[in-house]
């Protein structure tokens, strides 16, 4: 199977287009989990354990274990062990380099993590991120249009009339020959988001900025999925995780998770049905 | 001290543009070393040794410790403590993420690893880039035209008439303040480094693509220095520490430095005495 195919089927399946962001940050996670040994996967752990049935995918932010050096690579290690099979995970660690070294890349998340999933940057073309499309299992979420306020300073400059990230989709598209591209659409960029569906209409779109970012969910959803209504995955963080600091962080948790993914699939019965 | 200061007084002292890049990888070091235990920092170490003299800096490309887990991770953090003070270590990862997870990078690569400087990639803009950029004297090199075949798909690409990096190039001068700031322009490219010279006439520039990648040494010192023949940084990985896999492998490598490093003091003296 290809990864367009296993994600639309996990989205099928779970009847969920949410991912939830693991990144997870020992300064905001409740007092309890602070200074408990392997406090940070086990908060994680219990974050899957009450959203697991209401997501498509978890999200890990590399950035937020890797800051701890080996003790953080061990919890993502650990975290991903905790995630049952049958859900999507995306290390997202916005990785490219030259060619041997993306491949080095492609090992480290895939073979050694195990991730179903990876998001990757662009800037260096096509022998940068074609090491990491090798299994057509594996998903790849490329940077296009991203949430951040400096989204602005390359990926909207005008080339040949048209913005930078809609050259990067052409060339992605050329790339998917195993349909296992995918690309990122910030949430705060809804008018972007639907035109990269109207160049993109088959690919899986990784969606951030709702919740703490304030993208609107609605058009996430609206312009977001396939006509089909699926293949967007919604990420939220920390509107999900950190939802409470106190004892019933895992009932907020699963409330907002919850509400996330039924609001969306509201939205899929408005414009897909 | 600025980045910018120390690096030009640490290539003074030493003599030397030659950043010798630690890219270890167990399937090309000499036999001895590869069931060791602890065999890749051991070479690393006997390359330090040998080298230490030669150099103004040790680039470690993240991606060939991080696919080997968290084993891999401790073996970057053993290596960085056999670099004698006084010599740059650059912590080659390519980052970039959203402010808040960028700053998360940035911590890893200089708080808990204890980098002097790091790579970054441009495309997620200044919000991206500018967490990397706090600590005046620690470096960061923005990815602006690199060494490899697919630079050519978007770092290209003309913007208002000029190709894209030289943009970059403009948004890095911009987020300067601190003089801390570099540029990645591959030795396989001499009329772009000729031409980010003229553009950013005093920033260090991390030049890779000497040796395995071809580049021209000659050129790279060239136009890639300064009026005063300097901040430019020229780094060789495989040429140098893959230069024999039997038993003379240091030899070897001090060997293939030493001639790098001279005759890139010869081409000083042609252009810039």
């Amino acid at each position: 199977m290809t990864f367009t195919e296993i994600l639309r089927s996990v989205q099928q399946k779970q009847n969920s287009l949410l991912c939830v962001g693991l990144d997870t940050d020992p300064a905001k996670v409740p007092a309890v989990f602070r200074n408990a040994p392997d406090g940070m996967v086990e908060f994680n752990r219990r974050i899957i354990e009450v959203t697991a049935d209401l997501v498509c995918a978890y999200k890990l932010n590399l950035a937020f274990y890797e800051c701890r050096g080996e003790a953080g690579w061990g919890m993502l290690r650990r975290t991903l062990r905790h995630v049952p099979a049958g859900i999507v995970t995306i290390g997202d660690g916005k990785r490219g380099d030259i060619g041997n070294t993306s491949a080095m890349y492609a090992k480290a998340l895939r073979e050694d993590l195990g991730f179903g999933a990876c998001t990757v940057n662009p800037y260096m073309g096509e022998d940068s991120v074609t090491p990491f499309l090798s299994a057509p299992e594996h998903g790849v979420f490329i940077l296009a249009v991203t949430s951040n306020p400096g989204a602005r300073d390359f990926q909207y400059l005008k080339v040949n009339g048209k913005p930078l990230y809609e050259r990067v989709i052409t060339r992605v598209k050329r790339w998917d020959a195993q349909k296992n591209c995918g690309l990122v659409v910030g949430a705060t960029r809804p008018a972007e988001l639907k035109r990269v569906r109207v160049l993109a209409p088959e690919m899986p779109f990784l969606i951030p900025g709702v919740g703490a970012q304030g993208g609107d969910l609605r058009q996430a959803v609206r312009h977001g999925c396939t006509k089909a209504g699926d293949l967007a995955v919604v990420n939220a963080s920390r509107s999900v995780i950190y939802a409470s600091a106190g004892e019933d962080f895992a009932d907020a948790a699963r409330k907002n998770a919850l509400q996330l993914r039924d609001e969306m699939n509201r939205y899929r019965e408005v414009y897909f049905r």
